[in-house]
């Protein structure tokens, strides 16, 4: 595997550019093939999630993404502007509209502006391009309260496979939304794509706790534009990579973060027991503030997996801290390591803290990214208005 | 039903008192009868937590609390620690060790000082009184980063019930631990006791959030002296009400918190579903921090009830703010009332913010309390350290 830059630009076949002006922003990404999404799960779903969960799999064209408003709590509404969106690209490309996806993040319980999208629809398509700058503009305009802008590209066995992100715990600050936009030039059925995408999304942005609030507007959407032929397997295991690089990106640039949270949980005694356990400390609140405090409070961190739902026996616990390079056995075991805890008050003042625990009890594993929790979270997320 | 002062005092044959020394607290509490409890779902369970486990229900002569240190993962030597904590009050009172109760309360990992307790148990016991004083004193022993005394007492048909607890979101700070211990006259057999806490329990203490994090410590303990005959409904109402009022003071207590918050969720398909719903929004990070910020921000309360796991319909959706008396319709069947927000942003400058919620699916309700989520909450967990 080959890390490329120039994000979903890397694939072959896809053009992309976006604009932002102020807090609005808008991105058209133009790239022909089989299409597979996954969605929030969120039973209150944003008008652009109901359109698309209609129209995938198909053979997709073009995506039009808005930011500023989430186009939820929008009612018919809503659903006339979603698909308004895609018309207006659908149009400029003389193609069907329902094979343009759109997305939306933003404020819930407003409307799109339709003035500006139509408005701008046509310099953002002027400005579409298969250089890496288009990626950039594009990944750019879907931005919020991100502070990094998100992309990333790798080759397998020749075929690309490049995507762009958003997502920062909340958005405008209203939602902690999470929009994916994945280009590959495999060549895959919609089935396989789908099965693809949906494991590889079990492994990374469903692994990712910001703040445990879910969005109506998740979304995340892969296609293949099909030139190229690759084995499943060899797909996966890039597909994976992306996700993975994406949705770290997402838990480093959390709303407030000063430090960035892994979480590695093996001996489980399932992959799902494993699962609940590494989200279970990644989403604590006890935890989330001990990192921030740099203090290896380790007791939250047992306490968190114990009340995971996980099966968990004291006395089989090992329990690590790590910035990534150095190493402290906090427990072993199930017997408290003496001795140690000025070692990982040291490891602590480092800006990535890996979290491992070995449950001692099977062979499940998995790991959660998150962040720390600070006052600029709270400052952030109190004083926005709808 | 008449309100009582005097806490668990308040019980005829129920005498207390505590003591607290910096960090250190130590609670006793003298009163016969059969005694049932309710404990932490947490896997990791404290030491004083699996005693009890498997003394209950009995005949209980008395409990011995401490604060300060949560006699949690502390192995063989912490079951030691915990019985010979009961075993100290046995001896005074020349009872059998297995019915004095044991409960603890704060930083995990850590033993006992029973050198302390030893030294302190006399001192307790001689302090020992049935007067309202003696339950001040021993709520005041186990309360930890508490800033209100908690406790409650009432008289229902000439039968007492009188309570005391402990809970802010955390303790010393390390665990949102919940210790509460419950008297009263009343003559039941250990399974109606059982019965009757379980079912006030799972609506009170149960539907409390702080933050989300559920202690190794957990402990609720019922005690009924047995004097007097009274109907289980009746008694039912009665201890229902005086674990609501203790829940609803550890939700006003939460740390860091400035604003009590209720969610009141009624039309839901099933009481279970309409639990969820208001267990989520309490919840929710998003919704706290509006609520810090006095921001009527409905959507973070939609989200919330749509990603609970609660059957839910957009357009059947009816939400109100309320300051406890004065109310502001912001949705209404699925509508956005216009023109309302400023009447919302004024009622939410109130130190109580109700939230209530009509799913207009069917007869299901519930009810949650907890409070915002503020950087003193942040700043109290980031710097304290194991």
């Amino acid at each position: 595997m080959k890390l490329l830059s120039g994000g979903i630009c890397a694939v072959r076949g896809v053009k992309a550019y976006g604009i932002k002006e102020g807090k609005k922003g808008l991105a058209i990404i133009v790239g022909k093939g089989n299409a597979a999404g996954v969605f929030t799960q969120n039973k209150i779903k944003a008008a652009p999630v109901i359109v698309m969960n209609e129209r995938l799999p198909c053979v997709m064209n073009a995506i039009i993404a808005n930011s500023g408003c989430a186009n939820a709590f929008t009612g018919e509404r809503g659903l006339e502007d979603a698909k308004r969106m895609s018309q207006l690209v659908a149009d400029e490309l003389d193609v069907n509209s329902k094979s343009v996806g759109v997305a939306s993040t933003g404020i819930i319980g407003h409307h799109v502006d339709m003035d500006w999208i139509e408005r701008h629809v046509k310099d953002v398509m002027n400005g579409l391009t298969s250089k890496s700058g288009g990626s950039e503009a594009a990944a750019r305009a879907i931005m919020t309260t991100d502070t990094i802008l998100k992309q990333v590209a790798v080759e397998v066995d020749g075929v690309r496979i490049g995507g762009i992100a958003k997502g920062s715990g909340m958005i405008e600050p209203n939602m902690n939304t999470v929009l994916v936009f994945i280009y590959t030039d495999a060549d895959f059925s919609y089935d396989v794509l789908y099965k693809c995408l949906r494991t590889a999304v079990d492994d990374s942005f469903n692994m990712v706790v910001v703040d445990g609030d879910a969005s109506t507007n998740d979304m995340v959407l892969l296609t293949a534009t099909g030139k190229k032929h690759i084995s499943d397997h060899h797909f996966q295991e890039g597909l994976n990579f992306v996700c993975t690089e994406l949705a770290k990106m997402i838990a480093r640039d959390g709303e407030g973060a000063t430090k960035f949270i892994e979480v590695d949980i093996s001996g489980a005694i399932s992959k799902d027991d494993a699962r609940k356990a590494a989200k279970a400390v990644v989403r604590s609140p006890l935890v989330k503030t001990a990192v921030y405090g740099e203090s290896p409070n380790w007791g939250r961190i047992v306490s968190a997996i114990g009340r995971s739902g996980a099966d968990v026996e004291a006395d089989k616990i090992t329990l690590e801290l790590s910035d990534g390079a150095n190493v402290v056995t906090l427990v072993k075991e199930g017997s408290i390591v003496e001795g140690v805890l000025d070692q990982a008050r040291a490891l602590m003042v480092r800006d990535i803290i890996v979290i491992k625990a070995d449950l001692g009890l099977g062979n499940g594993g998995a790991r959660a990214w998150g962040c720390d929790l600070t006052c600029d979270y709270v400052r952030i997320n109190a004083k926005y208005m709808t």
